[in-house]
């Protein structure tokens, strides 16, 4: 039998500790939320790391035995040790699959691998989001139906400010009159990246069984399966042997 | 136990029958050669089919039972029936992978699909090829060193005339003093499909398991595990039911 | 003074010819009002071929002085001829510039570029378009706001069966509740395609300036200024003189 | 008229200040050789800036006043102040097009704005570069034949550590073996960034017409014509007005 992918679910894990109507939500936290229908999956190993923990929870020990880190986090962007924002970095990409979520276009770690601000427009009025999916040879979209939709979100509109993604699986379409790029891929080195829109913290979306259908596929598109012997990557070799010869 | 990938390897299989010395080379012609290589593979079921069978051996029956179709083709491109040509462009739509290798750049099934002529230049001198792995988060390089050789080879130079590749997973140097985008991926409607170049008749090529393993990973990365719900593939739907209302 | 842009605006020019409340809102066709905000740019030369002329305006003299052809049809897709076409993709393939407008996702023309049946969902309830930039570096949204509105549009809804973009431009917002790739690039051969989806017959599209805009900035984008030189590019020729000695 | 193009033509001035035999080459530094060439083109207003000066030349006045710069780094990389990285890279979201140049391949400033280490293989032994043009479209290959040649040069091979081109014009061929990405485009923010492999100090390239064309060529095309009025670029606005009514 394949190996068990196993996934690291890492939240902020701060809303919910600050604000009781957020904990009501999430009683475990979102990461709970998340983990809790990840470790249904039978190829899935999955633990959860927060922003509390010593070194966030993510340790050296902790990345070398992570195949996919899912990312949530929000009010502590800033609180993230740039120490452990440049391991996560060095472990994408050397291979380790990233899943940012939501408001986690902000995080350091995110911005960091896509060069660019991040930013977009926001509103936070309850509104109705319906993610059309745009990609139907994609994996990140098997098993859905043509869209989906979640009655009550935060809005994030365009122009969100990333690098062209390698591929884009789903638009947003929002009741207040915008439209989004919801899910996106990228490659970092021997790392894959997916950004996936929802998320808030003060509405259940992560209960919502598309959207954790949608992190789940995610995970095992993200999971490495690629080549471990190309040099370059987290390298700069001196190659003073040719493999041709050279005329002086 | 997951579902076994059906895979159709197919071959106009016309240097094999008409000359002794590539038959030396491919007593079972190229398809008999990768299909034994495929069939060692536990998740594979593998059949042939050639030009020269009824339908060229693709009919209705054997298209929807495949999920990834190879395909060689050189001296009978102009020989394929244009009615099979739509069937298998119609499949790939829907979802079935394709590989069409080497000179198959020429193929009608591969011009349609691309939109382009799809010419390069090119030479038979026997020369040596280096197939270079620039995407290290690919699965379709999973298993390879930073490069792999072929000792004697024909020549296929820039520029290809190729929609821009989706993903690119080799660059080939060739002694003679060319480079070639020697393994290109895109995906149309919801099938994936891989060009590698690998594979001229008069040399063993589909004898060298890199080259195998390369097919054997494209094989796996082109069976469809995408969306079958999205309209607009193969379908221009009126939706007259609005999903919001429409204010007059 | 740099030479002129040589545009040629074709248009089917059947709705216009057929339904009077057409020919009220576009009394000399759609084609007619494109053009005649064309002819205002200095940069520009301008003019205008329709599909009842012979050859359907487009002969092997005009396309060879025309730098880009904008492309606006739809119930006379199937009457163009196949000739007329093949001359057209070997133009493009060639260097000219071709805007494809609204209606034309289903030209016969395009399909041939895009290799896929360039499907989608549709809707004629009148309803409000907004068109968002999502590409700010891009050439083609100069000038223009963050969005722009059309009050009433035909619907084009997703998946919209098409090639992965090379650049993607607008994305659409329907009040109905579907989104839609509204401004897509490619490059095959020599050639630049920009596809547009706003324009249907019976809403005054082509008489909004924004619209106009849009085009004018699309056809100097598309406007051919690369390389005529590589080889491969509508020819296959054999190099028999490498480059570079081969040792045998 | 148009408005001239503000070219900043940026290099770290070291080698050619310590090495008698870099100062034989380029007498008036590698900037002085490009800025040079640039300079004899009549829609260019050139000037040069470098490492030694205050805040390296590149102040906010400077910046402001550039439209498109150029970057040589080598030994001095790790000297750059991060504040003025930080300032060229908001600099570049906002639309100032960049060209990176060769060993430019580490600068902070491109590594940040591409995510990844942009690690290579090298080898210094003079030997011969052929890079073949891939994007017959695409205007930084305009008027070059279909590759041009190098006699001796610093190699740099695959994998490049590098983000997913979003157009690929070059690729080169060395005599040693490898094969090199060697002109990649991307956009980030409103920015256009291009990285065009040749140029080492110990080599006269930066006198090769062709090298000079095609840096040329690549201002020309990095020179921002996009979109000003965007939200989203170095913004993060709430948008809490909607669009559209949202239903409680």
């Amino acid at each position: 039998m394949a190996q068990k992918i196993r996934v690291t679910v890492w939240n902020e894990n701060i809303h919910e500790r600050e604000h009781e109507h957020i904990r009501k939500i999430y009683p475990e936290g979102m990461h709970g939320a998340i983990a809790s229908f990840l470790k249904k999956q039978p190829d899935l190993e999955v633990r959860t790391a927060t922003q509390e923990q010593p070194e966030h929870g993510l340790t050296e020990k902790v990345l070398a035995e992570t195949d996919v880190l899912t990312w949530w986090g929000h009010a502590g962007h800033d609180g993230v040790a740039d120490a452990v924002v440049n391991r996560v970095h060095a472990r994408v990409l050397d291979g380790m699959g990233l899943i940012v979520l939501h408001s986690g276009h902000f995080a350091k770690i995110f911005r960091k691998l896509m060069g660019t601000n991040c930013g977009l427009q926001w509103r936070e009025a309850g509104e109705k989001e319906r993610l059309w999916v745009v990609d139907s040879s994609h994996p990140i979209a098997a098993g859905l139906g043509p869209y989906f939709e979640l009655p009550h979100t935060e809005m994030y509109g365009e122009q969100f400010d990333i690098p062209k993604p390698d591929e884009l699986v789903f638009i947003s379409w929002f009741e207040g009159g915008n439209v989004f790029r919801s899910g996106c891929c990228w490659s970092r080195g021997r790392g894959k990246i997916f950004y996936f829109r929802p998320g808030h913290e003060t509405y259940p979306i992560y209960h919502d069984q598309t959207v954790l259908q949608v992190i789940t596929n995610a995970v095992r598109w993200a999971k490495f399966n690629g080549n471990t012997q190309t040099c370059g990557i987290n390298t700069c070799p001196c190659a003073d042997q040719p493999l041709e010869p050279i005329k002086k």
